[in-house]
């Protein structure tokens, strides 16, 4: 696939740095966005002191999806309406890929919030109605995505209402060495794999692991329908 | 393990019968309950032709579950609040094994139905007090477990909050062939197993396919803390 380039809103997170140096490695351009221009431009350097070949740079997060084609949102769940809101004006009617997934720890236990909008990609598409939202890449590990030498075993479950953004967003996933991209179905389905988020990192904390998802019984090991 | 008395509250669909066709292989004696009688006694031939040498037999359920030492609950989500309710004083203090998912076809697609007590299994714990409610078996494909001559490539995630209900449940699991469990921590987390059924089922439609998952990351392909 033509190098795409790709904006961070809040990549100076571990799933976001994790996500990011990954795509830098495959040969995407990156811009980390961050509301510290500071903390953009430390990560930007954490990401190509992995990708040392990469296009990467730190931007606070207006000017970064300003400049990107694809808005990936990585930012705490806490922060995602307001941070979101903000933003619209700047995101129009580019591809955002959300993945965030509300969460909240408590008492031990790891718990889904309530998002009066369904999920948290469907309140990112009611807040940016112009855009093309897809939900994907929530089961992917953010210490595994951090060692870019390794593949990354895992399957990509991609959802969304937009089939162009949703085939970019599956061929993005497959730009990941060892994974496979799938289509999820709408828009309307991400609040599954969000909160199957829940499930994974209880399996962590349970059996001291970093876990990841495969899908069983597709194809024949192939990859259909995903490109 | 030693043998278990399995009861199927509504062992006559096709979920139910695969399970039943599983442990009965396993050597398990099973009873398949079903509001009519005769159609208990109809899904039992079933069972005994695909595990000719199990103790099968049909009741109606009241009668399955007050033989039972554990009960296996597979209907439908439309009956699953009365049928409970009206079954809870034969069910008492027992083992109840929630395979529920609260899904509805709409328009094309799959949709998680919202239950007031938070998931299925959690509405069984609710009409159950004095039950061990335990949450299992949901994305295990009900076609590919009746083919019983082939082991199936699947982990089960268990939840629940009674530590000798869920491992017994998760030793259950692994009596089918290939199967790994999994403890996926306390019966909040019971929903997000059932919703996600709904993206598996969109696989399965997308991808003309029977999926299962495979949790990936967990021990060194080993079986942790399941037995």
């Amino acid at each position: 696939m033509p190098p795409e380039k790709l904006a961070f809103v809040g990549g100076t997170g571990p799933e976001g740095l994790g996500l990011a140096v990954r795509f830098a490695a495959a040969g995407h351009s990156i811009i980390i966005g961050s509301r510290s221009l500071e903390r953009a431009q430390e990560a930007a350097a954490k990401v190509r002191a992995k990708a040392p070949a990469a296009d990467v740079e730190g931007r606070v997060n207006q000017e970064a999806v300003e400049a990107g084609e694809i808005v990936v949102v990585t930012i705490p769940f806490a922060g995602h309406r307001d941070t979101l809101e903000a933003l619209a004006p700047s995101i129009g009617a580019k591809i955002v890929i959300d993945v965030v997934s509300p969460l909240v720890f408590e008492g031990g236990q790891i718990r889904a919030l309530p998002v009066p909008e369904g999920s948290a990609a469907q309140q990112a598409q009611a807040l940016l109605p112009g855009a093309a939202v897809v939900a994907a890449f929530h089961h992917l590990d953010a210490g595994s995505l951090m060692n870019v030498e390794n593949p990354l075993d895992a399957d990509v479950i991609v959802c969304g209402d937009h089939p162009q953004a949703k085939l970019r967003t599956m061929a993005l996933a497959e730009q990941i060495a060892s994974v496979r991209a799938l289509d999820g179905g709408p828009l309307a389905n991400s609040r599954y794999l969000e909160e199957f988020t829940a499930v994974l990192l209880t399996l962590n904390k349970n059996y001291n692991a970093h876990t990841a998802l495969r899908i069983v019984g597709i194809g024949g090991g192939g990859k259909p329908g995903s490109r």
